[in-house]
């Protein structure tokens, strides 16, 4: 049985965003799990890290693209009873930081539930790195932040917070048009893939956006009103 | 003059956070500018660094701790120059991530203002680490997050949020005392220095919450409904 369990941010794109102790916790550990979304779908998680688990045992925890709750749950106790059963320490890999918004987290709680031992080392999140490949600041002095998964109540937060951070873009241009003439007042900032090789950027009022081209799962928006 | 200017987050107390871009980048830089609270005290951004930089040039740059906003604009301006008048590339470290919270955001502005290139090398920030810590996950799904400083608005945000981020917890135990019978339905996660040799950590419901003892600037508190 598993005796303890790491869940490791490996951070974005750029491979060198790792952090010193993910890669001291990945060369003690036997085992690596990474997540995939689609069987024989090769695992970003496990492209950023491969330089550092050679003749590690790398098993794949499948977390499908879907929102069904009962879905998900089936797949989220396949994995954590896949992790328990494994002998030692073990690794699971998770883009991003294990904090925020990660699948990690559901087998997280499912391990803690069953009594295993779970230790978080952190990873850099996207919309720092977005932020950092912006060259902007997400927030200053007494400013307020909030993260919006899919922009969900953006308008009503809007004229409140300093800055919102908004997790998968792709309704985000409907959400944005809808606020008409009062459109001028914020300034976008949007990038896709931040750190990858393709990444692509964008910056300016919200009618100079090309939405199109950030219509995707790793997409970031930062709206910032213009001060 | 300066050539180009990387702005490291350096991450929190425990030295193996730092990421392995920011080892890097600290390599092949001549000069590296450290922050310090005040004259003669050390620098613990510094201090995270210290076994990557042997032999380089070290400078500090004094922010003092202070919100007056004329005060602290004399000191951005002479950390600019400082940093401006040094020749080739430089590091300017800052504890956490560069682009949350950063004492470095006031002088990258100043920097942009004076056409000077600024490269940001994302660091682990203070939320992150505290939820690491706490062993619990900051938000998952579509759940909605924002964060504070100083509980800034905290009533008005308490029962729209999942989960709510207070950075520097000074005043927020008078802050929650006003939930009189409502205070049983958040439950608090606080961590005072998350991952230095001195951190100190408390979860549970608010009553059960010894506030004085994370009266600090460097503490973190994460408060969520109870589900």
């Amino acid at each position: 049985m598993v005796k303890k369990v790491y869940g490791i941010g490996v951070g974005v794109g750029d491979k060198e965003l790792l952090t010193l102790k993910a890669m001291n916790v990945l060369e003690k550990v036997n085992t690596v799990f990474v997540p995939i979304s689609k069987e024989g779908k090769k695992s970003i998680a496990l492209e950023i890290v491969k330089d550092y688990i050679n003749g590690k045992k790398i098993i794949e925890l499948l977390f499908p693209m879907t929102k069904d709750k009962e879905i998900l749950k089936k797949y989220w106790n396949e994995a954590t009873e896949k992790i328990m059963n494994e002998d030692g320490e073990v690794a699971v890999l998770t883009l991003g930081d294990p904090t925020l918004y990660s699948t990690f987290s559901y087998v997280w709680n499912l391990l803690k539930d069953n009594g295993v031992e779970v230790e978080i080392i952190n990873g850099i999140s996207s919309p720092f790195a977005a932020a950092g490949r912006l060259n902007i600041p997400l927030v200053e002095g007494d400013e307020k932040l909030c993260i919006l998964p899919q922009g969900k109540d953006l308008e009503r937060y809007l004229d409140e917070f300093d800055t919102i951070v908004v997790m998968k873009t792709t309704n985000l241009e409907e959400k944005l048009k809808e606020l008409n003439d009062k459109k001028d007042k914020y300034l976008i900032g949007i990038v896709k893939k931040a750190t990858f090789e393709d990444e692509k950027i964008a910056f300016g009022k919200i009618d100079e956006i090309d939405f199109d081209e950030f219509r995707d799962y790793l997409s970031i928006a930062i709206i910032k009103k213009v001060k």
